[in-house]
């Protein structure tokens, strides 16, 4: 049976390609997955994206307590949301936070991540790079 | 004709039983929910969950000009949420904010309640029985 | 072809005319937008309102591309959500963010907003007026 | 044998009744006793009062080993004192905080207790009812 | 007889035209003046400009109990003089606080104003446009 | 009838005359109470002296409800005390807080005060003669 | 010779009378000035107003190396200036800071003097009374 | 004649050896006290303990102008009582600051001593051997 | 032709030689003017000083568009100023800031500049000679 | 020729493997570092280590005009040298920042990163594997 | 075999008699030293003085698996260096932190230390007997 | 004999005319420093760089007794090393501080320096030119 990895994305994150390209590059997400599909044919990945805070919550539970990993790029959440990172409290998946940018390199209210905290850890600034890295640690660990 | 008081569950509060059973305990809200009922038969209990921040409001909006009293626990979004504060400013109806844990004993993020400075009256910490004692002050109010 | 101008309600403000009308007023919106459609034949006013931030982003989303001006009263998601503010940083068209009530003369917590960085300019306290201001800004730039 | 539960009165709470009835009411705490006795026969509910930090402290000694709980509503020392949330961590009784007026819709400087933190609970702003409450939590718990 | 408002520029505004034009624009005020009295000549627009704080609390007590309105961009003062909100709280007539920029885009400084909470209302980053529609408002309320 | 006034000094104050005199000057307060009752013998003025937070308490409830003023030196519990202010609060008789050093002169830690904000006003660095002055203020108000 | 002692009021006061009776009275400044000599007629009070600070501090200049003692009432520029208390620093003459409402029971911006560190002290809260306080205080020093 | 010096211990530690003994070990501090007075045969080691803040003020004023020296540990009100550290500026007799544990390993709120800052020195986290160095350091010195 | 440059001194350096000369030393700008113009013959100095932050823009835009460089000293309002500092944003020519004394050797809240921000650089604390040192700049430069 | 990529570890990462264990693992940095270069064949893997900052500095300058790429994990280092990021400015190959721990799950003090806004991106948290996922980036990209 | 005991000295207490002896006193250490040695014929008495932080960190790894205590004195890293902190979590040996001058007397920035919160304890104010103390304690625990 | 002035130069000041050139300007330190050294003739200039803060503390300290003056520029070490502020406490030359950008123009990080609080007076922004002044200042006081 293959291992089953799912992709969270959070706000703006459906603009993915659209969205001011000098930071976040011009490729769609869709784009990107299929070729990540190919490339990790081992791995089950599936894939979310809401625009609302609460249905990236009830995404999260569940798949919370069967997936091998969740990769969460909540977006602007990431800064703001308790109820997220309480949620990652709440589940039994382990969760790396990743962010296409450098969200360090960015404006202040950017630094602070209350996903940081709960989650297993974090990849920032690598591009869509980010995601192949969180897959290829989940497949080894 | 029967009191209603409606209690409104936030973020993650769906997974009480299941969630972190160290702090929350290992009672779903839906089996204590109908020991309340049974406790208070004078009184309409209703209930709603939800993980949208919105649809909280939505529902406070609905019951907030008709029923007697809300019981209010936001979950998380009682750190962050002015939005829900603004609807408890905006409706009739008394609201009593409830938690189950001491949210004082925990992360400073959770020290802060916008809730409260419009809530009638907060019980944190008393564990389930908190809603119990919620429903007594509104009985004897 | 008429110019087309979207105003875009948060939080609580489906409660305009019933909610603390000490504060803003005792006309409901719709009310106000029929005489605002009629003060204004040649522009084509779309109004939407949602309690739900992921919505009020969704909203801009599909607008923000072929307005030609965008209305924003985020309610009080405009004092805590980036994610707006980041929807208003993918999207080209240029919003204005208005206020019924004069934010500043308010509780400390409403001074604060994350949209007013990323509009054009901002107008607060001169009540439903504001809205009447914000397309006559557009109908002259 | 009677439970034995002990309500301390912090700073100033000797003059309720007559201090700011707008915020305290205007019974006075011994007509109050009296009723909360006849209600609760079988709890013997102790009192004792001070305006001084280190009687409070002394009492809290006194009890904190034999008592079923402890209902401490330290006034302004509340927001002061860690000399009296030292106490409470060196006895062995639960301590339950009650707050007469609902001390986060009030001064800044009233929002924060060392108390909470050692505490079980809170329970701020239901009135007198609040010490009702919480001797129904003990009788319960 | 017709109605008065009083425009009253602070600090720098003298230069403008002249002054960092990529941010202010390179219209004189002077001759932006001429076109304003032109567009509303059911009104007697005065003018007064210093870059002497005390000047300009001088002239708002000159006309501040007469006059119907007056629109008050005070430039960097708007930032540090509680001197001039305090002058706005001595007088009569009503104040809006206009700037041609978006001064929530531009340095963390110039987000603070003492003016706003004195004012009805502040109307910000809508260019010169700003002193028109602060006129629209006091034609219409 | 004689009016009453009543002086209330706090922690520390019994060794005047004997503690650091650079700050506080050679005079015993005992010397110096002579003095004043001489200067004003139309003024009964009553004199209350405890290095315990809780007595000045007491004595604030005591002398509260009929005294004409009250002159109250808290020493340094100006700079803690909630529980001192709350009972300010609680009683009829107008407060002025003196300092005899200028406590703005002084460390942070002296320049706020509790009690300010509910007494009536303060005299600070003027000396003793800071307590003649509030006299001569009750005797003129 | 009479002993010469000026008082130098800052901004807002020549509205005294006119401007917020409910905190600064009814009373002008010129009408109790009249009073004040004709009951201290062994001194020579000087006289001047101006809502511009930096004539404030050229009067601080003149005066300052020859009078007895000035009383200094900055208005807002208590809270701002330190141009005001560096000249305060600069002369000879003993300054007292006045303020006729209670500054430290108002809004926090106005809890912070930068006059109070380099005078001799402070009268805050007594109304016009404080003046005669200051001289008393000069009088007898 | 035999040197004379000063036990003070404030609030809660009349409980030692009882108390949260996984912190402040099991013995009481009157069975570590005889062990001390036979250790320093020829030190006068004088005891005072209190839970009120204004006790141990008093005891300060009565041993300080006398002992040689003074052992201090205020236990909580080390953090909050700028009225003892006063009293140590108003008295002679040099006071060395003690804790049992290391307060700077604990909670932020126990970082900050108001009492260090007019002590000679600090031992913190040696246990009741910090008495026993501190009596050292008096002889030695 | 010979290359201009200006002098600006702000608030209270008119009293220079007569103000603090443990801080300011004893000569007279006056005097060291004279000093300065002898040694830099090629240099047409200009000068000019005035207490009126008002007075001080004013002079920076006449001179701010065809001098060669201009050495300010703002006394106290460099800390406070941000018009002054807009008005060096709204000139051409480049502005060295000059202080007499060590400003971050001082008091903190000299040691925050507005002006340095817009400033080419800064000379502070090296005495009258920094004025020769700017002078040597603009020459070298 | 192969591809030249360093790593450079700082402050007390030379006790990996005998460091608190259950932060950091048990394993060497040596021996790690020989699976790595087995692993990546291609790949030229230098590495230093120092726990003396200006040696990391001096590291940096040596491999950062040559190399492919530089994968840093400072240590302690990481939250309080400026000059480390200055050193990363200072040359032109790109670093990527890595952390054994997930540094925003331990104390507050090692949330900062002033490596993190110079740095192409940040993994944390991955255990070593960081560094394999760093090389990875490296290679494709 | 004896007990061996390091003293680590850390930046600028190579100058110890030479700098500042107002505060540091006028014996050098090694002066000092030899005297401790003598005093402690029993203990292997180590010393390590380095102004490079890393030094010290290489010292404290060195001895830190053997030595009975190491008695450490980082000067100003006390204020500033995690590094140093984390080598003491990482060593095996306890640490006892010492300081000659009382460092809570002195400027805020020395108030904090970031070793205080590894070390057993810490000795502050005492002058050089600070380090005779510290060997007492490791001599008696 | 010649008057011997040193320069010191701190974090990445070797990578001068290769590091950042817009910023830094495009000559080597050492070229510039030839000039000087001709332009200066009659001063031995001595040079120091390094790159690790305890060798710039060392430097201090071997020419701290003999130098006429010091030029330092610490590079980054500025804004985060008590130690090297505590070196020039502890020696008798004085030290002027210099900067070659504007460090005031930059990022908030850089704004703050240990290092002007115990120099004579500190010269930013004006590039290489900042040490021809320094030394200036030197010859001439």
């Amino acid at each position: 049976m293959s291992m089953q990895i799912e992709i969270v994305n959070g706000a703006n994150l459906n603009l993915l390609g659209k969205r001011e390209p000098h930071i976040y590059g011009s490729e769609t997400f869709e784009a990107y997955l299929e070729k990540l599909r190919e490339k990790y044919p081992q791995v089950e990945i599936g894939y979310f994206q809401s625009n609302i805070e609460g249905e990236l919550i009830n995404r999260l539970h569940e798949v919370g307590f069967s997936a091998k990993g969740i990769i969460l790029n909540a977006g602007a959440y990431t800064h703001t949301s308790i109820a997220l990172a309480d949620a990652i409290r709440s589940i039994k998946t382990p969760v790396i936070e990743v962010h296409i940018s450098n969200i360090f390199a960015r404006e202040p209210f950017r630094h602070k991540s209350y996903i940081s905290m709960v989650s297993v850890g974090i990849i920032s600034g690598l591009g869509l790079q980010g995601y192949d890295l969180a897959i290829e640690y989940f497949l080894n660990s």
